[in-house]
């Protein structure tokens, strides 16, 4: 099929450079405001050509929308306006709710598949995009009883071409579930990048230290604000909801540091293995 | 050298196969009071043969304690009493000042030379040990100057052979910074942990939509509290101090998005994300 990409970031980058090493897509179009990231991405072969928003959509069968989520909030509208009912339009943003109810009344929001794959990188640009990035992780897709049938099968088709595994639910459930499961770990990761920034003044020592641990940690410390700001911004009561509750399972910590009680430490320890049990099923 | 080796665990089988096929180690003892992990680390090639306590010191030129830092600063003294002149004891513990100051005035202090390899996972025993496990990382020596010269070159030969970079700090010092660097994210990723096990009820979810970014921050938290109880206990004092720091940078986090303070978040995120220059250098 011929697809365009609105974004030819990481993501947008990594969908279409996949795509066309399985054959899925004949030629893959880039849009994106950034002129620059259009040039790079045709010298990495990411796209066959560049095109305006009108020409790209108007030239292909899928649309990818994978743009930070408070601008595709906005655009998707605007996207749904040019399609007919043979195109197929999906994003990739991890929010949901807030883009879902964008469209909602929209007469065209049957062409709409909402869709979040779970895989990201602290890198951005189309110079970060690798091909095999998402596979074995979950392919999200939301309220698909809102889109055509044919429309989610091209979805579908997507995910399948992405070694991906399909999970379907409503945008707001993934709210909640990416919120502990994604949002969370970034706000932490955050907080302990500037917690090391303020205490330890010695940056040459952080990085002569600097144990895989600790790197790994802060790792998603080094993901843009440009996206994951309008990410808080949409998930805010979720976020909001888990960061208050991170900040009270820190307390338990400081609480078994602070009376000794070094049994309850090893309890607050122990349960946190259990993580174990889950994460290597 | 003859090299005698005190708890066959990750740490310790590690450092054992690397030494081996560098050809610093001409033999291996184990000594361990766990009998299943003795036995595990003869079959795996870590170590040559086993022994007693009194018995694997007598035989060996160089004697690395790596056990749990609590069981280390107990059993030092009596190590200590068992070697000569000629023989180097080594630790490999992550917290230094409990156990520099547990043989302070022992007479054959000049003997021991206190050592920390800033390397580790969330994984323990001699099945999880390999050799290439501390190449680039930095391995830090403690007051250098109260172990003999002879003492302090052998620490040296074993460091180069581990490939690691050797840094030299006091135990005061060194505690200090592995709480800013490797004691506090392993609370973090602890209470990650809890938060979402406490919060995430379906623990189904958790393992489909689990992306690489959340497994990386909560990696960690299935390291075991017979290793990390005894690092928060002897590191107690700096680990509160950060851990206050952290919550206190967390409701930062809080604070902007409940007051909608988008340009405040996106400050405390480009703050965050200078960590990128200083890993990355």
């Amino acid at each position: 099929m011929k697809i365009s990409i609105i974004g030819v970031g990481l993501i947008g980058g990594s969908i279409a450079l996949k795509l066309k090493k399985k054959g899925i897509a004949q030629r893959v179009l880039g849009i994106d405001q950034n002129k620059q990231h259009l040039q790079q991405a045709v010298e990495l072969g990411i796209i066959d050509g560049t095109a305006d928003l009108e020409e790209g959509i108007k030239n292909s069968d899928l649309v990818i929308v994978a743009i930070p989520v408070d601008a595709a909030r906005k655009l998707l509208p605007n996207v749904l306006d040019l399609v007919s009912d043979q195109q197929t339009v999906m994003d990739a943003g991890s929010t949901k709710a807030g883009i879902v109810q964008s469209v909602h009344n929209h007469p065209k929001r049957a062409r709409y598949v909402a869709f979040h794959p779970m895989w990201g990188t602290e890198n951005s640009g189309p110079g970060s995009a690798v091909a095999e990035s998402f596979a074995g992780k979950a392919g999200v897709i939301c309220n698909k009883e809102l889109s055509a049938p044919d429309a989610l099968q091209k979805a579908e088709t997507v995910i399948s071409a992405l070694e991906m595994h399909p999970v379907y639910m409503n945008a707001e459930d993934h709210d909640i579930h990416t919120a502990y499961i994604s949002h969370i770990s970034h706000i932490t990761s955050y907080a302990l990048a500037n917690t090391v920034l303020e205490k330890e003044r010695e940056e040459e020592t952080i990085f002569q230290l600097a144990s895989s641990g600790f790197s790994s940690t802060v790792r998603l410390a080094k993901s843009h604000p440009e996206m994951w700001v309008p990410i808080f911004k949409q998930n805010r009561d979720n976020v909001l909801d888990v960061l208050n509750e991170h900040i009270s399972q820190l307390r338990k910590f400081k609480s078994a540091l602070e009376k000794e009680n070094y049994d309850y430490l090893e309890e607050l320890i122990s349960n946190a293995n259990k993580i174990r049990g889950i994460l290597d099923k």
